[in-house]
């Protein structure tokens, strides 16, 4: 990503849980444990009854000590905003010089005091959900390297779990391929990326070019999706992530048991076979061989007696790959887009 | 559009020309001068030699005595930033009472003198590429009332004239309709509306559900397009602007002479009939019931002999009317309208 307009967070990070004991509102600091824990020096709990993430309890202190570099909240509150409690222990750690990083919904410069502890230090305040300045518009040019993006019927249904996953497993079969981030919990977990639903629409097409910029002919970017095609609050934004992304191929996450969009009820889903070809006819604007290269399904909910025969059916249908990357693992998928795309 | 969420600039406008003489950089003063006359008071020019409006000279008192209300910028510059030398103009004019209405890139709060002048008389700073806060996410539930949005293969290609002809000539069959303005120099003729490409990606859908709210059963909304679902750069924008406005019909604006996007040269310019299967199938989404209802020809660049036959290539082709509405007017789409689509 150009240096011009990226963020880039420093690791160790010491992950703020506070009182949190829901894991539901510590999705963010568990997706961070899962998936790169060697990032992760300790968590900040404020009560022995908070969700413990099995890493060291540290002090703003001892973390110091131990070479962290940014405190990451890593809980969400109700509403998105930081409650006023949290602001000294974040004005001690901005103080001792540690990284704010945030994804809260107001910003960590609003805050006179905080702000002014971290000017002294030389600390950053980095709130994760605002893009960065002067992303260009798409110019809709070839970029050299590879690229596959998650997309889905619906939105939270598993598409940065699914690139993290065969981002994973990639790596694992020795390719050569890097996970771009474009939501906030992405960006805390990759280190870096673009909020895209945050940029101005102008410019989302110009920002995932920038994300997943020209590249080694061998090199993979593990796109991060975003919202739906089908999604009449956000599809305008996946149409841009689609176009700027320019994917070689594309995954369709999949949950067999949703019928409508999840909070839009009055909206059904769209089919499997529907999802695909609309990302194949939208996709070829500015990548005219662009391909699904499997679907990454959502079994949770099927009796584990069905799990098999209903992935079995979704590849008699597709004739595609179809795994449940929690349990399968990502590997099929790998396979197939080194038969399929990399040639 | 709802009152919390709106800019509603006041006329009579008083022009600001400058010393501009070339028609390009005013086109934004020559489209209010040619669509909303009667909104207009007068031009401000700095020289004789400046280009001529054809309505009267005033000065910022003259103006004022005449019931100005607010100072427009008509003219774009190059860079689109503020002379320096047209501050000590925009603060007399600030302090008189005028608001001061800009389209320019550097936002005019952001110059202190200019904004103390406006603090103190009570004028109002308005940029109207800044859109309004607190933009909701698209709902995609159906609203009351008709809607027709303009659309094409390519932008700068006709979208705002051919909403404004389509809006004229529906207003003089005597049907019930509105003008929404979805870019500067359209809001500058409507007085309102929301410059759509400058919305937080997240909201666009959401802030043309805003623009075209509920209405009366024969009302009809003429919605001005942005962009194009073929544009690398701006898909995004016009799927979003597509979906919130749940067209019942749309009106696709064609360049037979354009073979490539401007200035995207590299990328090929669809043909009408794709074009119109696009955004029907799209458009599905949020309206099942979209239909195609027109086609806005630029024929400016056949030769006269042409034209005609032009145009009714284009109907044999399509089934649909095709008028220059620079030429012919819209009447043929206002009569397609009123056959296929209200009943």
């Amino acid at each position: 990503m150009s240096e011009l307009i990226r963020v880039r967070l420093e690791p160790p990070y010491l992950l703020l849980i506070g009182s949190e004991t829901d894991p539901i509102y510590a999705k963010t600091a568990m997706g961070i444990v899962q998936w790169c824990p060697e990032k992760v020096c300790g968590q900040l709990r404020f009560d022995p009854s908070a969700l413990d993430l099995g890493v060291p309890d540290l002090s703003i202190e001892e973390a110091i000590d131990s070479g962290a570099r940014s405190l990451v909240i890593g809980v969400a509150t109700v509403g998105g905003l930081l409650p006023d409690g949290w602001l000294s222990v974040l004005k001690e750690a901005a103080s001792a010089g540690l990284d704010i990083v945030s994804g809260m919904h107001n910003r960590l410069n609003d805050h006179a005091g905080l702000a002014e502890a971290a000017r002294r230090s030389g600390a950053r305040l980095i709130d994760v959900r605002v893009p960065p300045a002067g992303l260009p518009v798409g110019t809709g040019k070839k970029r050299t390297g590879r690229r596959i993006l998650t997309v889905a019927a619906d939105c939270a249904i598993g598409k940065k779990y699914a690139a993290l996953a065969l981002h994973r497993d990639m790596c694992a079969a020795g390719m050569n391929a890097t996970f771009r981030a474009t939501g906030q919990t992405g960006i805390m977990i990759a280190g870096e990326g673009i909020p895209i639903d945050a940029v101005i629409s102008d410019f989302v097409s110009g920002a995932a070019e920038v994300l997943s910029p020209d590249n080694e002919p061998d090199h993979w970017d593990i796109i991060e999706g975003q919202g739906s095609l089908f999604h009449p609050g956000y599809a305008g934004v996946s149409l841009s992530l689609l176009h700027g992304s320019q994917p070689d191929g594309f995954v369709v996450c999949h949950d067999p048991s949703r019928t409508a969009l999840s909070g839009w009820e009055h909206y059904s889903i769209a089919t499997l076979q529907e999802c695909i070809e609309v990302h194949l006819e939208m996709g070829r604007l500015t990548h005219p061989g662009i391909q699904c290269v499997g679907v990454s399904v959502n079994t949770s909910k099927l009796p584990e007696s069905e799990r098999q025969a209903c992935l079995e059916e979704i590849t008699h249908q597709t004739g595609l790959p179809a795994v449940d990357p929690l349990i399968d693992g990502c590997d099929a998928i790998v396979e197939y887009i080194r038969q399929q795309v990399e040639d």
